[in-house]
């Protein structure tokens, strides 16, 4: 870090009134390894808690190639036009060697990053997922103190961060352009059913009459999960985030949405869900952590894991012999 | 328990002759609260370890109203045809007070229940899913020394128990009725997904072209999906158990299925992954447990959870204080 020289209401303030570069070293902070600056990082977050949890927390994924960066430049743009001011942080654990993809330059989203109303932050790259989602979080709590209405969290339709993402965003949009047929391949199961609304992207050119019949087909597919009570049927929608069309449409859906639940009780109750199973998550993390790392447990696991494998002792039995180990 | 005048080596002699009376009385050991029942259980499981795996496990769902006992009824009478020997186990976690539903009495199965080669157990209900889950994959264990070459596991397409029982079966067939265009309704979202076939019952008299229709719309809506390597995609089957029309296509097919998984590995690979992550949720289960009993964490336990849905105080702050607590 080197410049820790802000006491922690400095930090507050300073985030509060909008200074972007603060905001920015604070989320360093939470990303840290370090546990000084992890503890720096509760201290400013706390303080800021009563700022919190006012903004719209928009989650949107994709497989790489189907337009996400130009989907929320265009997007983003939108909302500012409509006075909003907006964050982007975008979710990737599955780069962290690379930190490709996804991440890296703000060169993705060009009109967007050139906006004072606009914070663009790629960031919570990381080595297990549990570490990612919780500094996602936490930088949303801060992108929310500073002042932002829209908070977009962005990840690729791969791996679980989407169902990560999913746990804390109020409205998840689904990126999809259309394709030979299998337009899910590649993509993890089950992602479609966690879809607030599916947008195919796109949707231009000789490309229109194809992203139709996606339409078409993902409108079929989804009428045959059941409804949500409190909330509406995902919407099955086209678009060309090149060409700028459809994109308004999508906006007045969420806006759509988020009124119908906020005034069904979903909206408030998805949240409050969402905060205790974090809760119970980092409790079962640190339950875990604390087993698995333990010196006794880690001379014996991969024995055990293995006798259990080849069937020669039950997995109940290897799990008593594990728990038995650390609790002595 | 009352009877126990057998050792454990009699336990499993009389278990691995066929006894079912002994069987069940096993089963029930598993079943009890009595941790010296526990403690007898798992030692004659392990003590018959050796002559368990080599059944194929079988899980049928499907909700209420979908013909299971009749096609479960059906199926196992073919099944014994060939020679096999069938066990017929049932969970339904939800039915702990009225015992309804699915469980109760042999005489939903009433060819099968005048079997000498069958063995039909309506059990394993119980006050959390963890606990049914752990018993059902050992009274799994016990039937297989009891030398039953199929193990159906039935369980009701509602709630969880679709899950725990995907994850302790080979197949996973989906039972379905073809309905008013929401064949869905009331079933859990995304247990379409863990299907290795769906076969669309009562599809006989007037019911037969809604079956046709239905049978096209879900093989739409799975082909959506990505396949599994090392699996085929999911086949979509119309039956009537009724009047015994199409059974013998689906037993089939099931074994086209495991011949081919058995040649790429995905059989073995499967079960390995469920033993593995089967030790490992219950490992988390046991930690959880400990954690959540302890007398302090359970005194400021609905505080904290409390002062977290409100946003007075971060998920991580109140996981953080729980586990102060814990340890102290």
């Amino acid at each position: 870090m080197g410049r820790r020289t802000l006491t922690t209401s400095q930090y507050a303030d300073e985030i509060r009134s909008g200074n972007r570069f603060v905001l920015s070293q604070a989320i360093t902070l939470i990303e840290s390894t370090l546990i000084s600056n992890q503890n720096l990082a509760q201290t400013i977050i706390s303080s800021l808690l009563a700022y919190t949890g006012n903004s719209l927390r928009l989650g949107i994924t994709g497989v790489p190639g189907v337009g996400k960066s130009t989907f929320i430049d265009q997007l983003g743009m939108i909302l500012i036009q409509e006075g909003c001011r907006v964050a982007v942080l975008s979710v990737d654990p599955s780069s962290q060697q690379s930190k490709g993809s996804i991440l890296g330059d703000k060169t993705r989203m060009q009109q967007l990053s050139q906006q004072s109303a606009a914070y663009i932050r790629p960031s919570a790259t990381g080595n297990y997922l549990g570490g990612v989602a919780q500094q996602t979080r936490e930088a949303i709590l801060l992108c929310e103190a500073a002042g932002y209405d829209i908070i977009i969290i962005e990840t690729v339709g791969v791996g679980q961060s989407e169902t990560m993402v999913r746990h804390m965003t109020d409205f998840f949009l689904l990126l999809m352009i259309s394709g030979a047929g299998d337009e899910l391949q590649g993509m993890k199961r089950g992602i479609m059913e966690m879809a607030d609304a599916i947008a195919i992207n796109k949707a231009d050119g000789s490309n229109k009459k194809a992203a139709q019949m996606a339409k078409k087909n993902y409108e079929h597919a989804l009428h045959l999960f059941p409804p949500v009570p409190g909330k509406s049927s995902p919407e099955v929608v086209t678009c060309s985030a090149l060409h700028n069309q459809g994109l308004h449409e999508i906006w007045s859906h969420i806006k759509k949405f988020v009124t119908a639940t906020k005034a069904s009780g979903y909206f408030q109750q998805q949240r409050q869900q969402q905060q205790q199973s974090w809760m119970y998550e980092l409790i079962q993390q640190q339950l875990s952590q604390h087993f698995f790392r333990q010196e006794g447990v880690q001379k014996i696991l991969s024995q055990i894991e293995k006798e259990v494998l080849h069937g020669k002792i039950t997995a109940r039995e290897g799990a008593e012999r594990l728990i038995k180990c650390y609790r002595s």
